[in-house]
């Protein structure tokens, strides 16, 4: 016997707008109504149920969203997802979450929950170059990157700006060899870009400055690249790193070799993580607006193909005590 | 116009039961076979239709998982919601994310899930005692919960074994003043449970020890427990550290006493976070296997109500270079 609209507005006492309210826009109905309208079609077992309403409506009422398998965890995981799944519980939906390899190999995940309808649009992060992710999903379903990609919209932060003002802080601290930690592959458009902005901001300021390539994202990797360019012959006074890991193991290369970090050889991370404000000295970090980046991949959702670029914040900590820019404290 | 499974098929070239098949158990069809079956659905414009299936079936098809906001990042979430969404893809399901406030201010978002039968269940993590998600819940929908609780199944980790067995390493290298660093609220059961088998263990080896309570799971925090701690008569020459964070405290709290941390000082944490590996020296803590933990709270969901109680690993670092017991490395 199937329990209608009619007996719960009943039931509960209120119109059947407002047990569709109650159903379709629960934020328009004040928590008293809503609660005895839940308690109504709890214990009359009725079914409004998402699935029949989306059905009518062509939608799954999802937005679809991938944790990879990695090889560094993303220690901002946690932050991000609350900020995201927040900006996506605005907008009526919800964040269906799923797992796929990274690469070509993962692509049938996303092609099944496209063939399902399991999912009304996906918001991609880890973006690489030429994404197989874009190509599968563009034109089927609408696609959000975080992070610079070919095809679509998608929402970055402008890592050169950010790069570029760390090395004209640590001029102004007086370093004149400036170095730069990077990753030795894959260079994603957004390192690349990171390089570019410390490479502007040392050439317009006249300094000098080397590259280091770290293997990997790991603290180990970090160690062993710093420790080359400190072991060579006009070996920098400061170091602008690709990560925060990146930045411990220079942290670390500079402590084994007998120098004080922050006060002989400065250093300086990105993204700020839970590391850089652990750690002693302190790890001066750029750190990115988790909170209007959520919002903004969630507003291209069901907004016209655009690119957005947010401005990182610098938060200035003991290992390299940069003055901070106006507006950005 | 709609478009049926037969057109589909005979697009495809596949029976019908191919196309349900590709539908609702894609694991079961050839690579190639289930691409063909995605290509003619995706050019028929065929909706299958998760939603239809969902309400045919009386079921969404989806886990809810909250993502809360909190004071101290999770640094595992990253790893562990990789291991859940792969439990959960393995029943036929994905999992959807959502962000409540805790405590009784989240439960209108449970109750709104539960009306809209937007979920078939839900798993919880951040249980707290007598906690009002369980009241809210259990009976409605299959909960299962990650930390022990008052009602439903759980999976927890086995902390009073983890912390016994760090103070039995602790006094094979020697120490007889072994401290504990706990949280002064709340006082969760898995936190209590890990101070409890240090004092177990402790009594059972005639060991002394005293307890300091850091004012929450921060850095600071912990730095000024264990510093009151090593300032007292008869100080510890080794803590116990209830988390990674707490432990890091601990470690600066030695440093700045001109002592050597793992030598002079030993100093363990709890759950292994990227932190642990990154610091110098190293911390010792206690792996939790959250692959096995994400099958475990997935298997419950379907099963009867039962508690789970997994064996953490302890990880031996610098900080304490205790010994590893056999079958635990």
């Amino acid at each position: 016997m199937t329990v209608t609209v009619r007996q719960v507005a009943a039931d509960a006492g209120v119109s059947r707008q407002t047990v569709s309210n109650v159903l379709n826009a629960p934020a328009r109905v004040d928590p008293v109504t809503r609660e005895r309208v839940a308690e109504a079609i709890e214990r009359l077992g009725y079914r409004p149920n998402r699935a029949a309403r989306n059905l009518k409506l062509r939608r799954a009422g999802l937005v679809g969203y991938c944790v990879s398998p990695r090889s560094t965890p993303n220690l901002l995981m946690d932050a991000f997802l609350h900020a995201f799944c927040t900006a996506v519980a605005d907008t009526g939906r919800h964040v269906l979450l799923f797992s796929a390899p990274p690469g070509e190999a993962g692509i049938g995940v996303y092609h099944d929950l496209v063939a399902e309808r399991a999912v009304d649009a996906f918001v991609l992060s880890d973006t690489v170059a030429d994404d197989p992710r874009h190509r599968a999903l563009v034109g089927r379903a609408p696609v959000v990157s975080f992070g610079r990609a070919d095809l679509g919209s998608w929402v970055d932060v402008d890592g050169a700006a950010a790069c570029a003002e760390l090395v004209t802080g640590l001029a102004a601290l007086g370093h004149r060899e400036i170095g730069f930690l990077g990753w030795r592959a894959p260079e994603t458009a957004a390192t690349a870009d990171r390089r570019a902005g410390w490479q502007r901001a040392c050439a317009e300021l006249g300094l000098n400055g080397r590259v280091g390539l770290a293997d990997d994202d790991s603290v180990a990797a970090g160690e062993r690249a710093a420790g080359a360019l400190l072991d060579a012959e006009s070996a920098p006074t400061a170091l602008v790193a690709i990560s925060d890991q990146v930045a411990l193991g220079a942290l670390q290369a500079v402590t084994a070799r007998g120098l004080r970090p922050g006060t002989d050889v400065a250093v300086t991370g990105f993204d700020d993580t839970p590391l850089a404000a652990a750690v002693v000295p302190g790890l001066t970090s750029v750190r990115q607006p988790l909170d209007l980046i959520a919002a903004e991949l969630v507003r291209l959702l069901d907004d016209s193909e655009d690119q957005v670029l947010l401005r990182g914040k610098v938060i200035s900590r003991a290992s390299a005590p940069v003055p901070v820019e106006k507006g950005s404290s």
